[in-house]
């Protein structure tokens, strides 16, 4: 984990200097704002890459822009390229509901992208699943080994159940049972992994109905998605799902069982 | 682990640029002060967070500003928000011995806060034991994966217990005893958790009693509370236990016991 | 893993402030580019170190200015030195197909290099099999853990194989097999080490030749050698092996095959 | 680990502002130079506390001004103070052979250091015995819990050994035997803690007399004491030893010997 730089000077950092003269005067305006989606993309990305969760070009985030005047539109990190050196002029931008492309890097000036070729990422489809089955502000992927070590090590488990750990209650819709006196436990779908990402989309959906109550979904030797109602909700769920992952790969690496029967 | 940043910006990082100029004068005032309580909360919360211990808006800290002009004031961090974001203007201020209310971050003008509604962590009444049972001069509560794995790899245990470790000597109250020439073993007690935190209460203070040399309370699969006379002292005694419990948990998976029989 | 810093004032961090008015004004203007290879070995070195790959003055870089007016320069770091501390004017610069030397930082002002008496890195001839047998365009050696535990682990193979993970698609040369469905394993060579550096180059040059498909070759009781097309390939390369290779080693431990079978 | 920040500002780092104005106009001068070695303590504390070797006020430093005018003068920090936080005025300065007492940080202006009342570091009798019989330039003095570790899986041994690791050959004195054909294993004394620091004298000089080529003594349930002919030299002999320190740990813990039968 790693905070936020908080020197004044870092309040610009996302705009990068005089990198942005050669964009239109609107998207000049638009990069000098630290919380526009496209800047937080970026922030977090290099958070991400700090906890080891997007190093090689792997993982991703997509926000949609729940904030701004038109909350239909999403955008999206491209595929392939170092995560934690990414640009906001590098996003792609997608209205809902038909994903119309509104902006490519594409149509950025080449000082800025070098005549890079980009494509969006290859979760798009997952991503766009969530936002449309969940009406969710924000997706994350990611490649933590502490989500790939439980999959391996519930390799015969089409879930991944833990209860009785504080952190599960960060999550949401895990309510205090007043009857049974218990908080109930923490339930994700892990599906199987597929050589192409975007095959992913079908056993996605079908784990997002059959788990109505779920913020996230394990896939087995590849990572999790995990999304939220604002960007900042999903990058706490996400953390505090890493933890308990993390926990997880300790606890039955010395035997300890995940879910605790009540006294 | 990581060290502040020392560069001479950083004096003012603090005080967040030009946010500030929304607040009255006297909290700007305030609030320039890098050892203000307020800030030095965020600083710490910053700390913690890359230590793994806060996030996912888990644990807090709390100070009492003992070398202000009325000692009975103290800071508290909200519930339920990222650690390692927060501002100085987002704390509670009370005072003791009533806890009443001085200042909340509701009152601040919503172009900082965003309109979002403030409630205090729920670690208040604990925070709070410890600073009436106690005199401490901060309370720190972590959801440190170390102490959690403490618990349970002990989970028959009402005490984490240790020995003959250099680094218990950082921790007070374990005096040389001239007569057997042993420095003391160093004893934690551990409490069970609650489904709500704030019912903690009653047996952290009871453990609180029964343990007068202790400078922590361990709460099982939750994490630990530590205090100390001031801020500074709390965070060495939390480094040193958070160090001791990770070194705990690596001797109990190798089979070395923790308590060493002198020879 | 640690994102580079964003803020804007390091963007001539590389330059280091009046320290380059002593080079002449040639070296100056190029070491104003922080995209310079000799820019981007010292902001990946310091990389490294935080990841612990090149500490204690291990592992190295070496990049082939394949963008520049003449790609067959090469730059090497200096031998024996601390790696998260090197400077751009200490780089060794040699012309390929040759390696006449062009450049050493034994001819700056002593100013700047304390009259150290520099070497080219020992990894020099290891670096040079990797331009001339796979036209490379930059060449990385860490002394990685997770590379020195999986040749331990595996202390009686000549190869390392690891399939059916995701992140083994960051990595060139795998294509998805249209008849068997299958991504195919990814497989690094072995070689054993030797007691000077420099007696590597016939057991690389071997692995290079009997390995068309690899980009990379781990050294037992080492570390590894990985290369790519550009620097930020060799990067990128770098970091999904490491990640395999951290991987590999928790399965290894926790009994989970690295090879799967399909079923 | 963590490479030191590299931006610009950063170069004043060590002067902290302001606070300078309250000292001598010698003492501000001499503050001004990042490497002199009161600068130098502070950034090498702040790095260790990063790699969890000196938390909790563990551990500490002391450096020889080997290349000033008086290369019998030696800093050392003080006892029982947050390592990572330390100032340069905060240093003890003594003159060898006699330590006489040069300048204490009980005379600096009191807005500086808040009335502390300042100790030297009390492990000052062990770093004058490296500098006394092995004419060392620093001395460094951690808790690393691979250290710790390591005594603690090997309870009954004097010596702790390892063979056949590339880095080993970072550590001085280790040469290539041309008989043999071999790189010497490296083996470092163990000696037994004791209740208070300073009692750890006669021990340490005993080890440092019967293992002349040592550049460290581990010492049982507590760290280690590492030194060399220059602070750099030290840094990296440090690096290098906790890097094989962390292997052995983990070799031990998955059943590989430390040291290799050659062939």
């Amino acid at each position: 984990m790693s905070a936020p730089c908080h020197c004044k000077h870092s309040d610009d950092g996302a705009s990068n200097g005089n990198a942005l003269n050669v964009l239109s005067p609107e998207l000049q305006q638009e990069f000098k704002d630290s919380n526009h989606p496209a800047n937080l993309i970026c922030e977090l990305c290099r958070l991400f890459y700090d906890n080891n969760w997007v190093t090689g070009t792997g993982g991703g985030i997509s926000i949609r822009d729940v904030d701004g005047e038109n909350p239909n539109l999403v955008y999206i990190a491209p595929s392939g390229v170092q995560k934690e050196r990414i640009q906001p002029w590098e996003m792609f931008l997608v209205e809902l509901p038909d994903e119309k492309i509104l902006r490519t890097p594409n149509d950025i000036p080449k000082e800025l992208t070098k005549s890079y070729k980009y494509k969006p990422s290859a979760c798009t489809p997952l991503f766009m699943s969530c936002y449309t089955m969940r009406d969710a502000g924000a997706c994350i992927h990611t490649h933590s080994q502490h989500a790939v070590m439980t999959t391996l090590l519930y390799e015969n488990e089409k879930e991944f159940t833990i209860s009785h750990i504080e952190q599960i209650k960060a999550l949401p819709k895990l309510q205090y049972n007043e009857q049974t006196k218990k908080v109930e436990k923490l339930v994700i779908p892990i599906i199987e992994n597929t050589p192409h990402e975007e095959d992913l989309t079908d056993s996605l959906q079908e784990a997002i109905k059959n788990y109505p109550g779920t913020s996230a979904v394990l896939v087995r030797r590849h990572g999790i998605y995990v999304w939220g109602e604002t960007v900042w909700k999903a990058k706490v769920y996400n953390e505090a799902l890493d933890y308990l992952l993390e926990l997880a790969v300790k606890m039955k690496l010395a035997g300890i069982p995940l879910v605790k029967e009540d006294s």
